[in-house]
């Protein structure tokens, strides 16, 4: 039963929303200087963690991300302080205009209320989701998985010893202890409490909360990212955007997983390619083009490869005909997140992009990209696949809806 | 079965979005001249709708909103005249920035892609819907009432009848001839064609889509609007507001529903706001201090008159001990549409404004000027009550969404 839980957040999100940024400033470097200084208790519970996730038999990559030690508690404290010094996106003015009536309307950046952050095996993003939410000005309601249950009691219980020595209600940040089903899905129906809710973690986490959630929902994506190597590209320069963008860190959503390749230029390309790929052993999947010009270097692709998501060395290879049937496999195959055209040809570049359906469209550059920090957010909350509210990384200025402030003299209509 | 709707409304939303400014207008041209060309079709299929309605005992009101006639049908083209003359919402430049390590990232408005509608029983909303959408680059799929059905089916097929005629594909509208709950059921489960989906009509309509939709929702709101009457109020001005947010027209969203009053100017103030009501035979009903006030003009309020949207001429009063106590019952009944405070007092209106959850916040003017046109946006598709994506009047930047172009030299990270 969470519904003290969503009152209680709803009662902060009213005192956050005309918290001032000094106040909400103070209660982050409070919220820093916790986390550095309970570092033995969340290890400590950190370590519970790690015992059950062995005893399971978690696999050592979930291992690796659930695991915090010292410098690790550290680097999550220093976060928060880099957050600090990011912008204030309330009170931003969004437009100011004075209407023929004399109506002057002027539209304000505001918090969005409530979010609920609903999320998996990683510890950061206790404090990482928590501290955005709170410089938005908007309350939090954290739902991290049973695998790291104990590590985030840590986390949220250092993180509201802090607020309750500042200014803002300890309230502003809640954890969900309730790891099962039902406290999932019981925040999804808590339209009157929870504004939006984050779903942050798998695909199959992410679907499970669109499909079932009647609170509005922030779909941050899962990335079958392609790169589109014209007949007009540079080859070295494709080799090294497909080499970073398939092997710089497999496993992020913004990394390639499909190059199509232009068959007039293939038979010079793909060699290059593939050699580039070998120095990180990267498995090429291609289709029987590409298998009769790199055979040695590559294996069958079969229909399942395209619109896959590796996460790992693998990489699906295609010919294409021309521009139109790349635009139709990314058409078909893309999941809106990034994508990219090499070529030195600005005409072919400007029609890739504007017909590619993506949040990020690439000319001559890396699909890793796409993430708050390089795009000079500061912090990111996730990256939107969805058409509504935001697309691509969500700052804090995506963490804010807006208000219409109409100052008038007696204006009737 | 929708799903071949679906299909259709993809590829249409595909040429759609790379249709330049001069197509999309001149099919509306095409749309507006057809619409007047089929006014005898029209009027003929309406009339089947009017006397079905009259059989089945509907209201003068509602026959009301459902009647067309050649007047109303020469009106309806020339609003799509109207829209021609907006600016087209796609491809505005949002932001153009170029990031420290040369890559441009030039964020740019582009169309959502798919829009279904799901409205009730005013045919013009066809038309209107269908336009809106066409000019910001977006594929409809409209889903009236059954009580609409023949004139919509009339109107729609006038628009398709143009569409033919330009360079733009039929299906980017199409109307759903299906009025039973399956189909607006399956609509708001079609996340695999559907981008969007704008429920248009009563709060019984936009609640059952809400709760049941996996599209993600615009929700457009019912408006249980308040005007505070400051204790340093204008008194004439303050019964002026009233008097025209309650009476201009009571039964739309953006009408006055609940007038609050400071003690230390009812007195003075109440015999003044009733009198003006009375000149349009407004019933106020009041709770115990201000039937005490004005006991021979008010009937007596109870729980049930807080938080109520009347759509007539009926108006809940209510004395309130401070702003704070204002804010308060705001922050209890209201909807988050339109909000008015009635004071001289600048540091109040801003206290009030700031503190206010709603998508416009008035000092000293009638919330009856929540709307598209007089916010000049030119047309509207509804009034968003919720938080994400666009709060107030829904004009055509609100039905785009964005895209990331980013332009490299060949950078990897």
């Amino acid at each position: 039963m969470l519904e003290n839980i969503g009152i209680n957040a709803k009662k902060a999100a009213r005192a956050l929303a005309n918290a001032t940024s000094a106040q909400k400033d103070q209660a982050l470097l409070l919220i820093a200087d916790a986390i550095e200084q309970s570092a033995s208790e969340i290890t400590a519970a950190n370590g519970k963690d790690m015992e059950a996730g062995r005893q399971k038999g978690m696999s050592s990559s979930l291992l690796d991300r659930l695991m915090l030690d010292e410098s690790r508690i550290k680097a999550i404290a220093e976060s928060v302080r880099d957050v600090v010094k990011l912008n204030d996106p309330v009170g931003r003015i969004l437009s100011d205009e004075l209407r023929p009536n004399g109506l002057r309307l002027v539209k304000v950046a505001v918090p969005i209320g409530v979010i609920a952050v609903i999320y998996e095996a990683r510890p950061n993003v206790t404090a990482d989701s928590a501290v955005l939410c709170l410089k938005s000005g908007n309350a939090v309601i954290l739902r991290g998985g049973k695998e790291a249950i104990n590590s985030n009691i840590a986390i949220a219980c250092a993180m509201r010893s802090a607020l309750e020595k500042s200014s803002l209600p300890a309230d502003c940040i809640q954890l969900v202890t309730d790891t099962t089903h039902e406290s999932s899905n019981e925040l999804m129906h808590m339209n009157e409490y929870v504004d939006v809710l984050i779903p942050r973690g798998s695909k199959r986490l992410i679907d499970a909360v669109v499909q079932n959630s009647t609170v509005p929902v922030i779909q941050t994506g899962s990335g079958v990212c392609h790169i589109y190597v014209d007949k007009d590209a540079d080859i070295d320069m494709a080799a090294d955007i497909i080499f970073n963008a398939k092997t710089s860190r497999p496993s992020v959503c913004n990394a390639a997983e499909c190059m199509l390749i232009h068959r007039d230029i293939a038979a010079k390309a793909l060699p290059v390619i593939a050699a580039k790929l070998k120095e990180k052993n990267t498995q090429i999947r291609g289709d029987a083009e590409v298998m009769k010009i790199i055979g040695d270097m590559a294996v069958p692709a079969d229909e399942s490869d395209w619109g896959r998501e590796y996460g790992d060395y693998i990489m699906a290879a295609k010919i294409v005909g021309s521009i139109d049937e790349a635009i139709e496999h990314v058409y078909r195959y893309s999941t809106g997140h990034s994508e990219c055209i090499v070529t030195n040809n600005d005409d072919a570049a400007e029609k890739y992009m504007n017909s590619v359906d993506a949040a990020a469209v690439y000319h001559n550059a890396s699909t890793r990209f796409t993430d708050g920090g390089e795009f000079g957010l500061g912090a990111e909350i996730g990256i939107s696949t969805q058409k509504l509210h935001a697309r691509g990384p969500l700052g804090l200025n995506e963490l804010t809806s807006m208000k219409f402030k109409i100052y008038g003299s007696g204006q009737i209509r």
